[in-house]
């Protein structure tokens, strides 16, 4: 029989997405259910499991049909073994989840980081689509990165690299989560954004920006929303698409893709973010038209490129 | 006819390096010529051609036993093209020299940038040989990087990626030749330690260093030479070798490589150089002991790398 389905799950800390996909990135079914981590790591992979046999008896398609699972995890993985070597997320450590996926589902699995799995669906089917060369960062409570290379995952030796936001663009500058300083994470996070938008308002008792209120009120759009009144505000934004510019022309220069894709909440800026930064990879990038140009673009998939992208890992 | 030979090409803005490698890594004969870069860009391609042509005459092998000839030239290539796109070295614009070669030798051709041929090298023949997912430093008077993916040269789009020396590691920094301020190039070249030796010397009078007779004299081992003698020569070596870490380290989150090989002059400096980076890697990696170990070493095929490299861009 024609195996002409993937199914993508894309494994949150609250939530288990999944969905059912053809080769041409329609969703033809998709749930979700909740991941309910203290049932330990076997029982997720139960609840994984239970909502991929749930998709197929609704779509009603037998697992002969289906080329494999994807998905996408939060975390350390190694993708060859099928592991989740830690999740801070999950509270895991040294969970083969593939394998036991696998033997409840009688299908073949194959895992990835949520952040690669989710560059690889914009990649394939999103903004990226025309491409096969992209880098995706995702500017999120952290910053999360993807690489895809000639329209594969790179995710380097044991799936543990591909990770941009843990890459040094100020030595010695703001601690980082992962106890490096300066990190590009430490500056172009929503986290990092809200932090110095909080330091610009203490510096500054007349910034317009207090009419929000508080500063426990403070969001990664206060800076943007204040400022074209405001100049604390502008010197905010200034700063931050500047050190966003660093980190991408380091991308450009180091991978030099067809396209740089961003996604996380601060992209709902639009054209505030995107213009700026373009302007800047263009005149800072190396050998500047001489080579290649690289586009800047903004992740369009959303909540599904996780889903679309665990799929992906079996195209 | 069987064929088992290759020939590598190392064209430097000077001489021509060439030889005929079988695919053990063997040299089996080698010689260089004067690139005469006054003959303009045929010429030099003719000069290379010659140069084959004699190689073959000296093994007595025909070219019907030969795979191709490999290039490894210094500049911006497209090796789909086999265009140099633009050399500085050479003063060449949008040279097909692929073409050029083929033509006068009857034998195909593929070309790459020097610093990715001698990663390749180093990688296939070299200290990397029990890997083959490395990426490669070269500290000279600028910074050349070449990143291996299992096995194979990774270049980017249009191959004008793989510029790593160009990553900034501290934004607003000291400018660098590519117009970008803070590069890794700025920092860790010899040409940015031999400038912070004499800034140091010229902020402490007192220094040791002056012994040497002349600032003039300042080399990219005169601090190392004084480290143990002299505080501000220590302070010079502690604070290179702490950026050269930060931008390994950066390596080593990017692209999880298997290794990092250093090369370059400063190379010299062995167990000084290698231990407190190291050091400095294990302890600033991402995810530290969890992920997977990234070995530094030093190139050890010297002059041979980038000739070894272009014959193994057919290997």
């Amino acid at each position: 029989m024609a195996k002409n389905y993937f199914i993508g799950i894309d494994l949150g800390g609250t939530f288990i997405k999944g969905g059912i996909v053809d080769g041409k990135g329609e969703i033809l079914v998709q749930d979700k259910v909740p991941t309910e981590r203290e049932k330990g790591d076997k029982g997720v992979a139960t609840n994984i499991s239970n909502l991929c046999k749930n998709l197929l008896k609704r779509l009603n398609i037998s697992t002969s049909e289906v080329v494999g699972i994807g998905v996408g995890v939060p975390g350390m993985i190694d993708s060859a073994k099928g592991e989740v070597v830690y999740s801070n997320n999950l509270d895991w450590e040294h969970f083969f989840i593939a394998e036991e996926i696998e033997k409840q589902t009688s299908l073949p699995v194959k895992i990835a980081n949520d952040a690669n799995v989710a560059a690889l669906g914009e990649t394939k089917f999103g903004c990226g689509k025309d491409y096969k060369n992209t880098v995706m960062i995702t500017l999120g409570t952290g910053v999360g990165s993807g690489i895809v290379i000639d329209g594969k995952l790179f995710e380097g030796n044991h799936s543990a690299g591909a990770e941009i936001g843990h890459s040094v663009i100020i030595a010695g500058g703001e601690l980082c989560t992962c106890g490096r300083k300066g990190c590009l994470e430490a500056y172009v996070s929503a986290t990092a954004l809200i932090r110095e938008t909080k330091r610009a308002m203490l510096n500054n008792k007349d910034s317009k920006m207090w009419e929000i209120g508080s500063i426990d009120l403070v969001t990664g759009k206060t800076a943007f929303d204040y400022k074209d009144i405001d100049e604390s505000a502008k010197k905010v934004v200034d700063r931050y698409i500047e050190l966003l510019g660093v980190g991408i022309t380091n991308i450009a220069n180091e991978y030099r893709p067809e396209a740089i894709i961003l996604g996380g909440g601060v992209c709902a800026q639009g054209d505030n973010l995107i213009t700026p930064l373009q302007e800047f990879v263009n005149r800072e990038i190396f050998a500047k038209e001489k080579g290649p140009q690289v586009k800047i673009l903004i992740a369009t998939l959303e909540n599904s490129a996780g889903l679309l992208g665990a799929g992906a890992l079996w195209m």
